[in-house]
């Protein structure tokens, strides 16, 4: 399935080396004046080739927009768009037509489409996250006319963490270092790391820590469309994750009841909490407070060292990569996790409209 | 949205103290011949009042299955079914009529709808459940005619956690003990745990671990409804998960992808991988070996001891819940991952049929 | 599939000799106050055994609701409800366990699912059309806060056919007379056909006109999802119906464009339209006009007279249907065409509040 | 909503005069090799300027596939495609920016959306029918796998009307003349009609005939998604269709059943019906012989000719179209009412796959 969403969905395609990635909106609320330069700096943030800690790709990645938007304002119809494809070095990827790397999607999809196309990844590579960011920097600007702001951060890469909870970190210095690590001093130390484990022909993994601020009580749906679930989805469906947890999450579990209770409290604006060990969803709805999550991100499949593996009829075989690859993807990530977050707030703001008499 | 799933998909209804809880299962494929009573010792798993550990609650649960069987026989059209609600003190939450527990959906609620039905938690109850159970008890009868099989456990109660990974323990001394942790001796201390808590009124969480096996390679959507995602989706929708990690999960991110790697290798019934490091699924697609993961449960919410909240109207007031509740829900929450877990592999199972020409 | 609808939707499940019919409504809005005694007169007017026009069957049809309303008020939680069976003569059906009831769905159920519950049609009866009116039942009540109604009436029974169009006719005499027409002198000319095709063991066709008031402009979806579509779904869904036409619908292709077309002039509240060709709908969106369409009923494919036909092993034989069966339709279709009606634009209402940031 | 099907879907975008039409195909089964010449025939059948009946306005509409295909080989990943626009004259239309055109969407968009692109239509233009040909033509392919194939042909112009049922017409016939009808003698009649009508500045509609051969018993859902349900919903979505009817549809009311029903017989495959009154569905299900429906379309709302209007305001305004525009959709519509049938079928055949165990 290529869609995400309910009411603002978007529809992806595109493979790695195709003629293009792209997608279509849908249910963009109308009469909203979008600035493209922002959706264009969106793309340009989860770009390869912007530091040396990643690929040295040098992919453009200019949307195009092909519809939706009348004199700049968005008129409630489709948004098609499309990302251009470029700088595809397609034989580095022959010998994965018939080989198998290990961990990653090759040998799943041969098993369930019966053929791939091999080159790049093809329709798995991480290029497809262009539509994600396209659909959620639309997403971001509708948000924003709600109040609502969305930021994500390195958190940790290897075993260097951030020790402090997000309350304690000024988002202001995430750009500040190619890492997307507010702490620049721990920046510095994750930046070693990645250079290092690039030298060796390794890979690394790593957690994104992820904001919303500003989202009202009562968006998400009570059972199946929890705010959290969707978030969960909306996370894992991101190439690498293997994990979520929102508010406290697996730290929470060793708690009692009674340390992990956010109490009520008369507020400014109404009814607010003295703790957020919720992480803002309570019953699968927003309370009102931050929304903040962590996702697992583990090491990139692609090794730039040789590998033992099997080809399609199962033979042992060596592989040595070639393409050019992250040696941590998490500095590029931030951008697709702020997008999907983007894209599932704005969807349950609008099913939210649907609730009440 | 009460709905879940997409071919095989459940809708539920029901509140705690309403006249019954139930659901209509859609796509059930025709000619399965149902064991109820295997579905109804599902249900009895679930049921409160089972040990010493959980509510004292006596809720017998019985379902009527009111169509979709013929003879005993699936016959392909919607299963409807109820359990009716039995045993209520609706008494016991007249407070709660305008007070919001802390950590509780009291005031999403009423936040999100403008009003709710506040005895027993209403529609946020745990018995909502059910529902679930039943839907997955079909499923299991499903999948295990394509030889799959699922079972969870309780891995962690409180900081009392079990240290080897599932392969090391025997799925058959998970119901030897009502805290259903395989490893009898750790039981116990989990159990001590439990009732130490109780005896203070408070409560605690913990994490459970679920394994898939027999799931063959290509099921699974590989962008969106990655089956990893729709795992994570299916386990947040739980009450009280905060969080999801497969296979290595967070632990997974401090490792090089040189260690994380799952080496492939010929195998007896084709190609199979050495470690299991992904958890069975690779680009969202199963890949034949077992998959596996944990969901993280914070503390319930509702203690048995006075605490400090507010009214509807903001004002501070204490709150001394009478009802009766479990201390951790993890022993109960087993049968609710497994069945929620059989729900979505078989949903995977039926749209793997529509993938290849 | 059992699901109709996007937000406000409902699921149905029942056979018709199994031990109830029911459904849950979801995406219902809180916060109304809901007249059960409506819903039940709803299910009255479907009810066998009006008069002497229809089949003899006494069905009591006493619907229960089992959730989503407290205190008399709609939670926004999803509504179960239920209808137990009664009145079954399952032994009146026993032959056509093996044998195919021409033009029926017996076959086509057998070559799906392999098999099937013979008895009264199963899944098949039209006694699924209960759970179709509880769930526009309540559509209704939400549709009159926000000043729309809806009503039907049989125009054409048989050969007998209503010659003007329905701003000719007052909707207060549909329920004077067992066929609903609102023009009692050609309702007693389709009562005595009516009469005569049941003497004659024989059944007979007819058309439905639906006309909804008070639909304001903008509501549908301008692709897909047009207003028109839904509504030919919703009616095509309906057992026995073969045909749909709005506004003008067939007769209106051998007219030239400047006689259909609908001329705009400033109006009280607005823009209006000199005529209505369009039935109140135009590019898929309402135009705050009058919707009106005509329905087209099949005669009732069992018959009470012995037929040729097949059993499952396709060997012809001998077919002589016993239980009680309509002759006609036509009469109680109203009630559901009026249903499924309310809950299309019901649905449409919720989803146009997504449409404008 | 601008998505189609469940499985085998397709999400549209693009307006009239913006850079280009195109959409993403999703659900399209792996493995099959694809005609992409047999894919731009299909469009140059709906191409404007193919005869001097329809609009003079030269389209190219080359199609761009974009993903989803290697080596010429569906991979099951989602297929993007666009259709660049060209030769538009957005002059033509500066008028409708503020002048709503009778019984055309420009009055609808405003209310419903708030603004809208007026250049050609926007979104509400013929020309979203390039991305259903292109979904359709990819569909029917698929289909010719499965034995079935699919035709249409205009068999009503104004009151020009064929006389008989589908089975007398040669479907050979069909393409030997621009109006698409079977018959040349009657073609040649109706295209004296349009030119008539073109010469007068006017539009007429008429009616087209759609059948489907080698579909097997078992396809669609009985309930919600009836396979005549899902065409009735297929063709309303097309501009400008007013009605459709199946089998004898709205003939069939005046008939009694023992006059409709389809006898069964044994056939040569199994079991074959005498005739086919119900258009080869029982119960919402396919039985094994032909489905053939009829479609009306009414006269297109813009004339070539003076009118009188309103503008936004609600002021009286007298509008002279100038664009160009087609006298009559019906040839040009044929291979659209195709494209729709043909998604509609392989979405049904795959969904056919999920019934039984």
């Amino acid at each position: 399935m290529n869609t995400f969403g309910r009411i603002y969905s978007f529809t992806t395609f595109g493979e790695s080396h195709g003629p293009a990635i792209g997608g279509v909106i849908d249910g963009m609320p109308s009469g909203l004046k979008i600035n493209l330069d922002r959706v264009q700096a969106e793309l340009d943030r989860r770009r390869p080739g912007q530091s040396a800690l990643t690929t040295a790709r040098d992919e453009k990645d200019r949307v195009e927009i092909l519809s939706g938007l009348f004199e700049g304002i968005t008129t409630g119809t489709s948004i098609g768009f499309i990302v251009r494809n470029a700088d595809q070095h397609s034989r580095d990827y022959e010998e994965m037509r018939t080989i198998y790397r290990p961990s990653h999607a090759d040998y799943t999809y041969d098993m369930k489409y019966g053929l791939r196309d091999h080159r790049g990844g093809g329709r798995s590579s991480a290029r497809e996250n262009i539509s994600r960011v396209v659909a959620g920097a639309f997403a971001r600007q509708a948000l924003e006319t709600m109040g609502v702001s969305v930021y994500a951060y390195t958190s940790q890469v290897g075993d260097i963490a951030l020790d402090k909870d997000y309350t304690q970190y000024d988002p202001q210095l995430i750009e500040t270092n190619p890492v997307r690590c507010p702490d620049p001093a721990t920046a510095e130390h994750m930046a070693e790391l990645i250079k290092q484990v690039k030298a060796d022909g390794d890979t690394i993994g790593g957690v994104i820590t992820c904001v919303a601020k500003g989202v009202p009580a009562g968006w998400g749906e009570p059972i199946y469309g929890k705010l959290n679930a969707r978030l969960a989805d909306a996370m894992l469906s991101i190439n690498a994750v293997k994990g979520f947890e929102i508010g406290m999450g697996f730290d929470g579990v060793s708690h009692r009841g009674s340390e992990m209770n956010d109490a009520f409290v008369p507020g400014g604006k109404g009814i607010t909490t003295l703790t957020n060990h919720s992480g803002g969803i309570q019953g699968g709805i927003s309370n009102g407070e931050d929304i903040y999550f962590r996702v697992a991100f583990k090491p990139v499949a692609t090794l730039l060292k040789e590998v033992v593996t099997v080809d399609r009829d199962g033979h042992g075989t060596l592989l040595q990569a070639r393409g050019r690859h992250d040696p941590c993807v998490l500095p590029r990530a931030v951008p697709v996790v702020e997008a999907m977050t983007c894209a599932t707030l704005l969807d349950a703001a609008l099913l939210a409209r649907t609730t009440r008499l």
